[in-house]
């Protein structure tokens, strides 16, 4: 993502407490306390401009939301749509993706969504990809015992590389699309990035994943 | 597959019992006999008309083949082209896919090769995709400890299928290729049907997988 500098990002964050909340782990097992109403979690790590998730908070108030971003001149956005929607289910958590037990306790998340993750084409930065096993550890254990993750991406080699890791993780698939915008999949809302490069023609890749506990948190 | 009537092929095949063993079954735990040397096994299930398996035994003289196909008309084909290459590594089991274990025993084969198989794209014909669980199963079974399945289609829903039901049992996959004639893997053999659909633009997808026997094998 091309970054602006924008330095007046930092104090505008700092200026909206309510929605971006600071030294933010110590909501670390308390994130429904910051919500209207206590109901199921799901975040999304590395949210970008914040299209999707603004437009997931409205489309699903019985779900509340929490988009996680490190850049802060691009959750600045994130903000700024929050501002304009004030949705009640909806907070912004300024953190890197890499510490995300950090903010989490043991199955406090039900969901995690994950789209259009940095592809770091190369071997050697292999565990900076979101879908790496480092990650995927953290994932295991902030979501609860049936929750899953949704990954969307276009990025070929990104997709091919997650279908690689998850598998060797253990995680089960609970479906994969290879064509998600020719699919019969209702209720896709897209990100910016997703809009953009759907229609120059790239497929948009996305499976659903969820821990088989039996097998794999015994290991 | 469009069948034309052979009424001749059945004839054809019983004159050639050095390459098309009759009462195959015998020959369960004893495939390596039928062989010049003995090394290691790789069968191809659905082979076709055989050009994929026939240029397989021709470029690896070092493992020995088998091509399975069930429908007569089809695999005669198999046998006109192996009448002419004469390879010593290359046998013909005009069998049913679906009773591999009466044809092998328990590790006899290291590697099982699944091209282009029939989609069956109708969820009700699920079990008798040769990727379905029954199959698996017995591809476990005949399969030596670490022996892999190398599976490759043009079907987008086989694909998507294939990817879940690995998954779901528990196979693990050692690499995946979305769009194979775009790739950097080398030493591709194209079936009749994968020239024919990829010289029309279909992508062509592949996949290696193995058993993860520590896992798996305790099911």
């Amino acid at each position: 993502m091309r970054l602006r500098n924008k330095p007046w990002a930092q104090d505008k964050l700092d200026a909206h407490p309510e929605y971006v909340p600071q030294e933010a782990e110590q909501f670390r097992g308390k994130w429904q306390t910051r919500f209207e109403k206590a109901q199921p979690l799901h975040i999304e790590v590395g949210s970008g401009k914040g299209r999707f998730i603004v437009e997931m908070a409205k489309a699903h108030p019985e779900i509340n939301y929490i988009s996680i971003e490190i850049q802060t001149s691009v959750i600045v956005s994130v903000l700024e749509l929050q501002l304009e929607a004030q949705l009640p289910n909806l907070q912004i958590l300024h953190a890197d993706g890499r510490n995300l037990n950090q903010y989490f306790e043991p199955g406090e998340v039900s969901r995690i969504y994950l789209n259009f993750s940095d592809p770091w084409p190369k071997k050697r930065h292999e565990k900076r990809r979101l879908t790496s096993a480092d990650f995927i550890k953290q994932y295991e254990e902030i979501l609860v015992a049936d929750g899953e993750i949704h990954f969307k991406t276009d990025n070929q080699g990104l997709f091919e590389y997650t279908l690689y890791s998850f598998s060797q993780y253990g995680i089960k698939l609970k479906q994969v699309w290879l064509d998600l915008h020719h699919s019969d999949f209702e209720g896709n809302i897209m990100t910016e990035y997703e809009e953009k490069f759907s229609s120059k023609g790239n497929r948009i890749y996305r499976l659903e994943a969820y821990f088989d506990n039996e097998e794999t948190k015994s290991k």
